[in-house]
């Protein structure tokens, strides 16, 4: 029984047919036209004739930014792609004729690495993609966590610091403006700017445009800056599973998103950061940390996978 | 079918037979053995001989303050009966030859507000125990979640100030030195001594003794000191919420434990903080706040039920 | 012996004769050349023709925001004006044949309040800038204190919440993101955001432009948002007062700049947040806070009787 | 012209004769009374008797922990010694026959360092003092700053963390809570508790009684915990020293007190922290940071000289 997962993406729109081992048999591409957002359901509709003109389709999974309600239907709000209460579910199933669901991205992906990926053997799981910002995807028992209002898991969005840094959601000290991408790659611009001598690794190969890449590649060359900010977000990573496992005592952390791939660069200090500062850490096991298995596809599997479940 | 909910405090063993509408049919008190807590399995099995005398009792439920184990048959710690690993199940199960459930006390409380109080029209949950310190138990699509290793909902040990007040779990910053009634009479002190003149009824009603019900007192008759320690108690709440909200999206949180009998100084407030700090305010709607409806008997009430679940 | 003082603002640059008791017996006004900063000088000059044609004049004083060099000469770094190591001293003298210090405006407007107005019975001062920054000016033994390079008394700077809000200069956490002008119109921006319902008053008279101005009038009008905004400028303007208290014990503190018109609506509390948190409270007298007297010409008067001392 | 000055501790009054280049001529030691605060002076007078006896002494200056009055003639308090407005110098007079000064101890050790130590190149001076908390000592335009009251230069107790780690003093989150000796040893506690393998060095050196000692000489074999508490310290140090340069730009900062003898394990790291956190830096020399040379004798010689100054 195969169905579509649709990762809708700020750029692109990845789909792909997935079996029930989460396999994925065929995939398609499509630019996401994103300065028209009504346009959206169109593209998917599109892709998915695509994909299933020679298959026998039994549901679409649809993945996407932003607060999905908890029905599943309407994307209540995408900061990407400027939607406000649009009945994605509506829209698509009219286009194509299919069962349709939509999910956070971010809980899709976590759904794909607790069934097919790193949290296979687990049932009570945190997944925190790390990348621009932070999100997350909460299993509880088995299932995926969404919330009453299906807006649980904004990980991103603790305070960590009162009174801290401005954070995109009008907050202050929000856990992803010191443990996200963003976080790292300002962290290392204000350290090069304030002693340009601890960053002469990163300015040169970077030559004025400081992004995510070279503050990664410099840090594995050794430059101070750079490391120092891996640091700070090894820090600060591993205070947010504190806090959490305080709260939701899971049995293993699933790290994932685009700045994971640089982990060997933090993974093994913020796993130290947490245990050092887990409450009642003595009394108690230490939930692993581990690293998604699945990359970039993880939320195109999950969301297909999920679409099984109605 | 009736069981017997036990609750386990510092300086009581209260327990009581209860029916399955969370009715309490016969109650009976017991001092806690507190210099012998290896002695309190007989002290409970000594309160069940006597309630179950005349009935059919079908189970018994414990609730204790600590970590209790995910069997629900072992407390792993317990800072106030200076319980390791006891093997609390085990020990009444032999002494009165029925089927016995350890549950963490909050938990307990948090599934009796759940089923027969504050929360009966709710499915997700988060109870939130203000004491001396903070406790919590939290319920998702209608069941108790527990965590990988029994260990979950222990709110009280989120940081929430960076390299903040020191806390008894060996922490620094923990919601519960901002929040519980301990924070909430040491800031009282704190403002008395710095400012006397602005704690005039309270020092007057203390007469040098300052404690919980002195600070509640005078804050009712206008204290200022006392007003603005409450103030700052319900500014912390509704920013722990928030967080909470973040990571959980709850349909509704339930305030219980002791400050919480103060609840017009402070819940109004709380509710305001929690609306001003939560992430996403406008495109979701707000938890509600509520306040506990059980009182002190909701640990043994709660105990109970959840015997029922084996 | 008279004197000009000169007070170099981003608009305009502002001229008077000064007395020595600090009576301005002329002024003249132009617009500062805010895109041509190598003309300021000229400007100066001619000002300096315009009031001195028939007045015998000693000396010139002129005040100037930014990093002004220990000797008096030289303005390092200036924000506002673009200027880099600009030596400003040797063109005004080249043009107008006359001796010329340069001063610092905060310590200009400090030295003038110390001697002519709200600090004129004390020796030992903290003068406070209240605007859309906050600046300072520190008088110790009756002397204006610069520092070793010039560039004491930048107290906005001092850092008050680790990892805290960004700052212009570059850092987290400085004073004046708590406790400046700015500081005050972002936060009443933010609730009136979050939570417009608590923000009526300032809503309807704003239209949708928030600045200082309807910030204070809706304060006044009694719009809470707006009273909460001046609370927390009050709490931490206090709080920085007992931080410079524990170093410098001054006798007492002078609060002006542009907020400080709004004394009414912050002034009290930040005293009483003063007290509240000056450690050794008790033990020791509370220095006196006091509103500023001299207004908007303060800065004039006092680069003009500076420049008496050669 | 020789004076004598004493150094009045917690446990032990030093003494000694010093002439006009700092030199100490002769030495006297007394074991303080520190159960009856009251002989304190009979204990001094005493030690000046013995001292003098072979001598002409023109004044003594008693430098004694505690806030001293602007008159240099009364402790207001002094925690140590339970005095509460100690009139010392007129109770030595009355002993001696001799004109008498008391400062407080830290302004007595900078003022050595500024006249015959570290920093007698220097002109405006800012000494540390890193004990078991941290004192100050200012020294500005070649003189010692005492502020209105006497009471300045109480450099530890700057609030560095808002809502932070409680203080002695009453207060939260002063710098002396994270940068002094305390600190470091709390710390080096902390993370051995937290993970014990971390600090296998520290546990098989201190054997159960963690102090100073041991953490200072772990950190020198390379244990961990008391590396990174260590380093912290020395963060925390370059972060105080930032807002001190922020408010009194001096020449340079001296670092003396007891935990200066591990000055190589901290030292570079706090210069570091220190140019880091600097606002304005690039604009702007960076005041130097230097080890006291005086070693536990400054608090003495200063003392001493200061008595030459009535």
């Amino acid at each position: 029984m195969l169905t579509i997962g649709i990762d809708i993406g700020g750029t692109k729109v990845a789909a792909g047919v997935v079996d029930e081992e989460g396999t994925i048999l065929a995939q398609a591409l499509r630019p996401t036209p994103a300065d028209r957002p009504d346009q959206v359901a169109e593209t998917v509709a599109d892709v998915v004739r695509e994909l299933s003109a020679d298959r026998q389709i039994e549901a679409i999974g649809v993945g996407a930014a932003g607060f999905v309600d908890e029905t599943r239907s309407v994307v209540r709000f995408a900061p990407n792609l400027a939607w406000r209460e649009e009945p994605l579910q509506k829209k698509i199933t009219e286009l194509v004729g299919l069962p349709v669901v939509v999910e956070n991205d971010a809980n899709a992906m976590a759904w794909a690495e607790s069934k097919f990926g790193a949290g296979r053997d687990q049932d009570h799981i945190v997944c925190i993609t790390v990348g621009t910002g932070i999100g997350g995807g909460l299993i509880f028992d088995g299932a995926l966590y969404r919330g009453r209002w299906g807006m649980g898991a904004e990980l991103g969005h603790m305070q960590v610091v009162p009174e801290g840094k401005k954070c995109g959601c009008g907050n202050l000290g929000c856990w992803e403006q010191y443990a996200s991408g963003n976080a790292l790659v300002a962290h290392a611009r204000e350290i090069s700017t304030a002693t340009p001598e601890r960053a002469r690794i990163l300015l040169e190969l970077a030559g004025g445009s400081i992004e995510g890449e070279e503050v990664t590649e410099a840090a594995r060359q050794g430059d101070e800056a750079c490391l120092e900010a891996f640091a700070s977000l090894a820090e600060w990573l591993g205070q947010g599973m504190a806090d959490l496992a305080a709260i939701l005592d899971p049995g293993c952390f699933i790290v994932g998103g685009g700045v994971s791939r640089a982990s060997d660069l933090f993974l093994d200090r913020a796993r130290d950061s947490f245990q050092r500062r887990l409450t009642g850490r003595g009394h108690r096991p230490f939930a692993e940390v581990r690293l998604a298995e699945l990359g970039a596809s993880a939320g195109l599997v999950g969301a297909a996978d999920l679409a099984r479940q109605r």
